[in-house]
């Protein structure tokens, strides 16, 4: 099944290349908010420091560098008539690992080492960007480096307070006139390439979940951003007395509610890609001699197709109301999150998965959201997964093996070759 | 089915102190510690002038009426050879209903009354008791006054704080000497009569519950009450996202706690009396994105057979190891509660069951705690249930009605005569 003509061999400049990616993702790492673990939020001093070094890295690759008004760290190749954007982000969850969107930038700039004096001789230049802001830790939103990138920061955006009360326009205008949203002609904030001249995106990311190492394999590509559903459900039933009321007299709520937990989970089941988890549970009163008379539940919904995912919503709620029936409770929903799906790139899935093919990667949907969700407003996008252990994120244990990641850079370097050479 | 031999209609002077004892429940109702709901803990400014108040009832039907030293309110008829106790508890819970506990009291008094002259001719003497804690709200630690009044306060008991820091034992010594656990001579404090001259104990109550409604009968006769083992359960899986994590590498930790409420829910409603209920649970990490990685539960198992109740433990925690085994999660159970069943006196609930029988009064047990519990170690003890509206209690709603409350007063009148007449 692979295909023979890309070498899983590494070259010597992607080693070179790979071997000091290493060394980085370890500096940076240590560039942190807080003592003794890894939190750079946005527009934080240590996100400051991150830019400074990493900025540092993308000149010594000969790039021309800047910051956009929002934090945006962006590294260009010189100029050509089109331009395709490689990034991620550099701000991280509280107490978290240094591979999740550090990776990807600097994948991006040790891409651009691998491939040295080539480059120039490419019908288009190469932008490495490094986003502000994909989290969503100080301002509880997130990708609002990307919707910076992107012209989409929305005045919804603009008003969003963190926990001193510091708005997120306030954050940015504390960075100098460059970061009004607006420029002095009227037009919107956007720093990245106009749309003639952007080509496309792409985004190499941890997969930040199992399934890659489940399969064996490094690396996986992309096919869609999964699109996301959430709300809480509730069901009602009567308090009463656990000693005094017999089962065939109880309308137990959690008892309800632990049959809906099983039908979600099996209806799942039953239909990969699906995921549908219930992250939370309440009951009250909620004391050991008291029968649970209301059970709150959330219920969190993804799929990559969105028509798949609004069948799956209408049946879990069909069938919580027909258990609420039978059972004579009360059965509510309040949705609270409708995200569609984004869908990579068809023609770039395809370059990406020949530029994998040594290494067998499977197309894989992605469940959680990535700044190419944003970016995929402006441009075709594509996506790289590279093998988590464990399928750990979000915490410092997450660990990515320098082989898997040279593999990644390895893929990416051939991916772009073979995107400059059409 | 009915015994013809004894009357349902109620006698003239059975009407005329169940009239008084409804205006005595509202009066009673409203001696409370707290404004504008009723709440009477142990010791309580309230208990004081609730003892007062009952106290006053006792004598007008010509008792005498004493303390003891941790507060139980003892009225007594003329004393003869033998005596038999009537009595309930006169503390409540928090926001309570005006029945709970009361009722037994109260009906005890006006049981006296309607015998009126014919006691003196009996070869048994009367004592009717109000305890002065059954629910265990101040020191979260309940049947203080029976066990004051049966002898069986440990040291354990005394050094039990309620919020203040204030022992049961410096509670009970602020009442003065005669309070002391122990008298002079060495002997332990206890109020009850004498072995050889106590005869039995009848305890009146509102059922709790709604097995009496359902069975559209005013009366129950208890067979026993239900042993209880309480604890907790803890299903541990791992904690992962919820939207990179398929349903095939999912460990979660809630999915198999819902599988097992399920599984002890279905046990229990095929195994009547046996009630079981999940009346908590928590998961960790507990968030929305986040597959459980920990559900934690309370089990709450009761019925009258020891036996049985053990056998439905076995079976449950078993369950619970077989789903934790097939789901790859870990499985712990930590028993916090274990109290045997205690069965009524075969010979007293036959002579209650022929005094209820005009109501055809059924043969249940009791799923919660009373006196009676205590009082068995000293004596053998019955109990009579009255309907009780919706089952409620514990609760300001609580409800039985004037005319359940009437029969139940007819029914003791019979019982006792039965008694005496033996």
């Amino acid at each position: 099944m692979e295909l023979q003509h890309l070498p899983r061999k590494l070259s010597a400049p992607v080693a070179a290349a790979a071997r000091r990616l290493e060394l980085r993702l370890e500096e940076l790492g240590r560039v942190s908010d807080e003592r003794g673990r890894l939190t750079r939020t946005f527009l934080s001093p240590a996100m400051e420091r991150a830019n400074q070094l990493v900025g540092g890295w993308m000149r010594g690759a000969g790039m021309t560098v800047r910051e956009d008004g929002v934090g945006n760290l962006i590294g260009r190749t010189p100029a050509k008539a089109r331009t395709f954007v490689v990034g991620s982000h550099l701000d991280t969850v509280r107490d978290a690992g240094r591979f999740d969107g550090a990776l990807g930038v600097l994948l991006g700039i040790a891409a651009v080492e691998a491939l040295g004096p080539e480059l120039a001789a490419w019908p288009l230049g190469l932008e490495v960007v490094g986003f502000s802001e994909e989290e969503g830790v100080r301002f509880s939103s997130a990708y609002l480096g990307s919707k910076g990138y992107a012209g989409l920061l929305t005045a919804g955006d603009l008003r969003r307070t963190d926990a001193e009360g510091v708005t997120v326009a306030e954050a940015i205008a504390e960075r100098g006139p460059l970061l009004a949203l607006q420029d002095r002609s009227g037009r919107r904030f956007r720093s990245a390439p106009p749309g003639r001249e952007l080509l496309g995106y792409l985004e190499v990311h941890i997969e930040q979940g199992p399934v890659l190492e489940a399969a064996g394999r490094p690396l996986g590509v992309v096919t869609a951003i999964a699109g996301q559903t959430r709300g809480r459900a509730e069901f009602t039933g009567r308090a009463g007395h656990a000693g005094t009321t017999p089962m065939r007299l109880r309308r137990d709520a959690l008892a309800g509610a632990a049959e809906w937990i099983g039908a979600v989970e099996a209806y799942a089941a039953a239909r990969s890609p699906l995921v549908a988890t219930v992250g939370t549970v309440g009951v009250a009163p909620g004391a050991a001699n008291v029968i649970p008379g209301t059970a709150t539940l959330t219920l969190d919904l993804r799929h990559p197709r969105d028509a798949a995912r609004v069948r799956a919503l209408a049946a879990l709620l069909a069938r919580g109301g027909e258990i609420a029936r039978r059972r004579g409770l009360a059965f509510r929903w309040e949705k609270t999150q409708d995200d569609p799906a984004v869908a990579c790139d068809p023609r770039l899935r395809r370059l990406l998965a020949d530029a994998a093919a040594p290494w067998s990667a499977p197309a894989l949907a992605s469940g959680a959201g990535h700044d190419a969700v944003i970016v995929s407003r402006l441009a075709p996008v594509a996506m790289l997964f590279v093998r988590s252990r464990g399928g750990l994120s979000h915490h410092p244990d997450e660990y990515t093996s320098p082989r898997d990641i040279a593999c990644a850079l390895q893929a990416t370097c051939a991916f772009l070759r073979q995107l400059a050479a059409r």
